[in-house]
């Protein structure tokens, strides 16, 4: 009934976990925030999900982490779906920088001035602006609701310690903002623009959760389990391009030719990806690396995909 | 009585000011608010002041204009007068940079993060937020204070409308101001900042004024009229190294070869430069050129230079 | 016996790249040295060879032209054959950087200082420093072998006249060179490099000879028409990569969101990619966007993914 | 007959040496190439000589030491004497950078692309190309004659080891100079203008020559000891405003701010400075700061410069 690749999951993923999470010690958990310094640096866990719902965890999966980053997949997707392609690539680039993501000299050197892509922070401010909503209410409600309704996971929502610390203590993401209000790109208010961003950054999330969303990526916006497609197919096209060339901050490149799936990461410790056409993946490992990824998420996907020959390549 | 330069200045200033005032051809009068837009293109005028108070003028002295930029000159000697040169130098540079005035690509190449100098834009918000006062109102009352006592002129003040337009459209600022936040650099709270720094930016002022202000940098902080000192040598000093290697944006370095004399110059076309020892001097001549300085000005200034042999080097 | 796509191809074809010819008006043919400025503007012709050999040929596929860019793949590949992936990603790293292809803004901003992947002209000269050989005759000797077995086309040779006009007015590619020796990345002296490297840009090839070689890259480097493995498969993995990545300039993020398939671009107009697991591709367009590609030809390739579905996405 | 400032200098300058001797521990000497790796770290030496060729010295004024960059200063004085401001300034510009002396950043992000001023290493190398003559040999002699001429030296000449070990070793200049070629700036070919280049950089010196150059730099080009205009006074202003604003690398703000007076350094740790109409002056002391500059010689003349009131601001 299930697959080789699924028994050799079973059997061997505990032994890769335990692994993988020795390299915590050369990683450092984020510490800008005090929530986010809490996390236990040497904590390490997985969830996959195929396409019938069965599901393969192991480590410490209960975890509880800020979807951080991972949003900026999502809300490019809703973008999408609310503006098309033609407004939402008037405000942001395609291209991958190779710099880090919270980079403004990239916002200088390049004309017309327009964020090189959806996931610098500079670039996911720009489409957190362009989600639809006549208030900030309205319009993270419809953010949140299209994350519960693809994680299937109603209780989803942002935790306020996290949200109130990023925003107090979010200067340079102000500075980005400002930056973008001035060059014309900001749909709205600066502030206003932040509260949605900070957030959409915030929303509380597990493995499990990463999984269900992954696998929707991972069957081009259906669901296999619902039986639904809940994303235009060329979205999740995009969006899985994304992933693929800028996913991992400066690191993507690197993670393209290691690991070779389309893939985000986010500053709590947390990776999105998935094997197309097979499963959703989840993992989260706080302890990052210097580039912002997690240390033992990302070696622990290196092996998967070198031993199970997962590369998209 | 007068000295044989001061009678080839009244002879032949008028001459030059209308030989320099065609050079307005080849400006742009700055555009980013309403109220700096409706500044006279072809206008050029000049104060010369000598240390007993005689004065010649030429052109369109009537001229009222914001001091713009010009008031980082006064902005850096009282934040010095208040801090302290060692303080003062924690949070702001003494370099020249080559870049535009605005520029953020600065802000990111520069280790430890601060400021390459007190006169680009973020420098000059650092420097505003170390100025002394328990509240803006207090704050921008001792800048107002210090800049009558120099001006001799107690009806100087903020233009309210110059104020809320920059206050209104300055993204850019603010952008530069919540990075200063992120790098630690900033004193006090963003808003409250560049509140102090919109206000003092937008004082009125005219020809007479800045050449009064001059007056009192020429004789290194002495006031020769009124026989008093009222900066220590030391602080002027600074000012004036500043005002030669980095008073004229990214045109510092054209202006000290081919003039030679301190100066700082403000988007409203207004330039403040003194002959060392002997003159203040206040120009205004709206038309900028792409630097940012007054064409005509600018002009002007070489054209003196050149004649009556004032480079200091 | 053939699928319904290939008789989609042979119908279609021919109206795909009339209407993509048009493009030519909004592209240059490259001028930097006589011999290119000579191709034909409007010139388009494309190549598609699948795993029985079989071709659609389509346009202006007598067209003979020197591989530049392209060039590179190949280089990467016989490098790690000759060193293995350690020793040539000690030289060069992975990611894109989304900046222009001879850039050297770049090599000063990263530490360590290597190039920051094989395909921007600083990586592709440390790479070509790095194929095993005593002389320059027998390392581009080597390198030519490479690609006529590749190519399955004993007659390929460089292009003597391309080779001297790159050789003489290379200044820039000497200056990357000189910086990179500096910087201890170069393998043996600065102008031997510089000669193979201008050696292979100029080797001389036809739409046929990328649809041959870039089906052993569809292939996984197993050749389906002589039935042999020519190149390890990992090694094809990593240049597939990498032209998904970066394999079209600063234009890289754009084609893999528009095209989606792993692809390299040269000056000459040339584009080799593949659809994975099925065809070859070879294209020649000689008018270039901006960017430096061909802009005929990225746009008969967007035609083409968007009808036919080719995204690897 | 002496002034008392004399006699200050005479009684305290050896007490002032030895102070600021002990900042050599703070610096290391140039080492990347073996002659200058040889310096001895802890010597520090000065020599001060009035309009009437009086001499003060102190320390170790027996080094012979090269030129290095200080030979940029008569450089550009020369080829400011063979081909006139215009044509000077349209190969290098006139600003400040606040970057390396070597940095290539700064030459890509510039229109039109030329080297920012004549004393980073790409401007130096630009303006050494103009230096009149139909051969390597010619151009040298004419350099190495007028360096005499203003030393008063006639046994003044290139020192051979390191003449060479800088050409075999300088990559980085190599590099600068093809970017150069490539933007058009260079005259000549690259490693003829190389040759010069290294040529005079490594000139011998000691203090006394210097002091003795700086003397006529300190009197307009005028040489008061034989009574002879020897450079027009226009160039030798522009060299002093050069000096100013850009003599000391990126340090060069600072030591206006701290100093005060034109100079200009070189990585052998030699300084020519002038106390203008009055004092021509040289330093040594081969343990460089970061910057770039004498660690022990910039602390000497911040000491004078304070204690006598020498800053000319």
């Amino acid at each position: 009934m299930y697959s080789y690749e699924w028994e050799q999951l079973q059997t061997r993923l505990p032994q890769w976990v335990e692994e993988s999470r020795k390299q915590h010690v050369h990683g450092q958990v984020a510490a800008y925030i005090p929530e986010l310094s809490k996390a236990p640096k040497e904590a390490l866990g997985i969830t996959i999900m195929d396409g019938r719902g069965n599901t393969i965890t192991s480590g410490d999966c209960g975890c509880i982490f800020t979807l951080q980053s991972i949003s900026k997949v999502f809300t490019l997707i809703l973008a999408l779906m609310d503006n098309g392609e033609r407004l939402v690539f008037s405000k942001v680039g395609m291209e991958p920088t190779g710099d880090r993501f919270n980079s403004m000299l990239k916002l200088e050197l390049v004309e017309p001035g327009i964020p090189f892509n959806p996931f610098i922070n500079a670039g996911a401010i720009a489409v957190s602006s362009l989600i639809a909503g006549n208030s900030i209410e309205e319009r993270y409600a419809r953010i949140l609701q299209f994350f519960r309704l693809l994680a299937h996971n109603d209780r989803m929502d942002f935790d306020q310690d996290v949200y109130e610390s990023e925003s107090a203590t979010g200067h340079l993401n102000r500075s980005l903002a400002y930056f973008l209000m001035e060059k014309g790109i900001l749909r709205g208010k600066v502030e206003d623009v932040l509260e949605v961003y900070f957030r959409h950054c915030a929303v509380n999330a597990t493995c499990a959760d990463l999984a269900r969303m992954g696998l929707i990526l991972a069957y081009n916006g259906y669901d296999p389990i619902r039986n639904e497609q809940l994303i235009p197919r060329r979205y999740v096209q995009i969006a899985k391009t994304f992933m693929t060339t800028c996913g991992m901050y400066d690191a993507s490149g690197h993670f393209a030719i290691q690991v070779g799936l389309p893939a985000k990461s986010g500053v709590s410790g947390g990776i999105l990806t998935m094997v197309p056409g097979r499963y959703g993946i989840g993992v989260v490992g706080p302890a990052l690396n210097r580039m912002g990824n997690s240390t033992t998420g990302v070696h622990l996907l290196e092996t998967l995909s070198r031993e199970l020959d997962w590369s998209m390549f």
